[in-house]
C-alpha cells in the first residue's frame, strides 16, 4: 500500500501513521492549512513528521476559512463551545463540507504521485455530531473517488469503527508518540481541558487506562 | 433554486449561469484560482460577472498546482499539447481531481450560506478524456454531497449530456455573453486557435452555426 495520510498532528491521525508504518505501508503526510483556528496543530504535524522520519508536506490554503465562514473552528467571531464533544452546542464545529474538501486534495495528490491510497482517520465517536465522518460517508467517496480517475483510488479509513479510546490502545501499543499530538481546538500554549475536543482526549485516556500525557491547563 | 455555480469565466459555465438566470434561481458565481497557466479566465471571470451584475467570489488558492504538479494546465514544466480535444495527447491537460476538488468547495461555501445547489458545465464533449466530468462521477458526487452534511444539497449538472455546439446554440438564444468568454489554455492576449479547447470552440461555433466572436491568433 503506498499511502497518502491526510494528518492534522492529532491523535487520530498520528495512531493510523503508525498503524500503517505497522503494516509496511509506504506514507507520505499531508497537512493542509484551510485557516483553522487551531493552527498550532500543524507545528505539532511538522515535529511528528520530523521525530517518524516521514515526508510531510504542509498545503497552504489560507483563503479557505472565509469562505467556509460560520464554524467556531475557522470564524474567530464565532464563540468556541466548552463541554462535552457529542453535545449540540459542538455543532458549531463542523466546517461545511471539510472532509469533502481535504480528501478530495490529498487524493489529488496521491493522484499525482501515483499512490494508489488515500488514508483518513475518521473513528466512530466522530459521527454523533461530523456527518462526513460516518461510514456511509467514507462509502459515498470512495466510489465517488475511483470515478474521479482513470487510475484506481482506495479510500482507507481502517478506524470509523472504532472509539477513540480503542485508537488510544493501539496507539500506546504500537509506539505512537501520542506526547507529540495536539488536540484542542483553542490553540493557546497548554491543551485547555475544556473545549470539546480536549474533553473527548481526556476521557479516551481514561477509558483506555492509557496515562495521559497531556498537560491541561483545566 | 438557489445555486452555487462553479464559474471558471469559460463558455461553458457563462452558458449555465445564463440559463440559471432564465429559469430564475438565485445565484452566487465562485471561481478558483487553483494556479492554473490560463490564469486569464480568472479576469474574464470577473468580467462576465460584472456585465451580469451577479455576486461573483474568486478564491485563491495558488499552492494548490504544485501538490496536483504533473498536468500541463499547472506545470509550465509540462508542454501544452496542440490539436483536437479527444486525442490522446490531451490527457496531460487532466489535474488529478481538480472537479471532485472544486466541487466539494463549491459545496462548502454553498453550504455556508444556506444555499440549496451546486452547479457545474461539465458536459459530453468532456468525457473522453475527463473522467470527472463523466455522468458517473456526477452522480457519484450527488451521492457523496447528500451525505457530507445533515442539509440537503442538490448537484446539478444539467449539460452533463449535451455537446458544446449545443450549449453555443442555447447560450446564443439565451444572450450569454459569449464574447467575453475565455477558453484558451495558453493564456496569452488572444485565443492562440491551436490549443484543444481552442480548436473545440471553433468547432462549436461552426457546428451550432452561430458566427464566432473570438478573436483567434491562427
Amino acid at each position: 500500500m503506498k499511502a497518502v495520510v491526510l494528518f492534522s498532528g492529532g491523535l487520530d491521525s498520528t495512531v493510523l501513521v503508525q498503524q500503517l508504518i505497522h503494516d509496511q505501508a509506504s506514507v507520505r503526510l499531508l497537512s493542509i492549512n484551510y485557516g483553522q483556528r487551531h493552527k498550532k496543530e500543524l507545528s505539532h504535524s511538522s515535529r511528528i513528521a520530523t521525530s517518524m522520519n516521514l515526508p510531510h508536506r504542509i498545503l497552504d490554503l489560507p483563503d479557505l476559512a472565509e469562505l467556509l465562514s460560520g464554524s467556531s473552528l475557522t470564524d474567530s467571531s464565532v464563540e468556541l463551545p466548552e463541554g462535552h464533544y457529542a453535545e449540540e452546542s459542538m455543532k458549531s464545529t463542523v466546517v461545511p463540507n471539510r472532509n469533502m474538501i481535504l480528501l478530495a486534495m490529498a487524493a489529488g495528490y496521491a493522484l499525482s504521485i501515483d499512490f494508489d491510497t488515500v488514508a483518513y482517520a475518521a473513528h466512530a465517536g466522530d459521527h454523533t455530531i461530523y456527518p462526513d465522518c460516518r461510514p456511509v460517508f467514507a462509502d459515498a467517496m470512495q466510489n465517488a473517488l475511483q470515478l474521479a480517475d482513470w487510475k484506481d483510488l482506495r479510500l482507507h479509513r481502517p478506524f470509523v469503527n472504532l472509539t477513540k479510546a480503542e485508537l488510544v490502545r493501539i496507539g500506546a501499543k504500537l509506539g505512537a508518540p501520542l506526547h507529540l499530538t495536539w488536540s484542542c481546538y483553542a490553540g493557546e500554549e497548554s491543551h485547555c481541558g475544556k473545549c470539546g475536543t480536549c474533553v473527548e482526549r481526556k476521557e479516551a485516556f481514561e477509558v483506555a487506562k492509557i496515562t495521559d500525557p497531556t498537560e491541561y491547563v483545566y
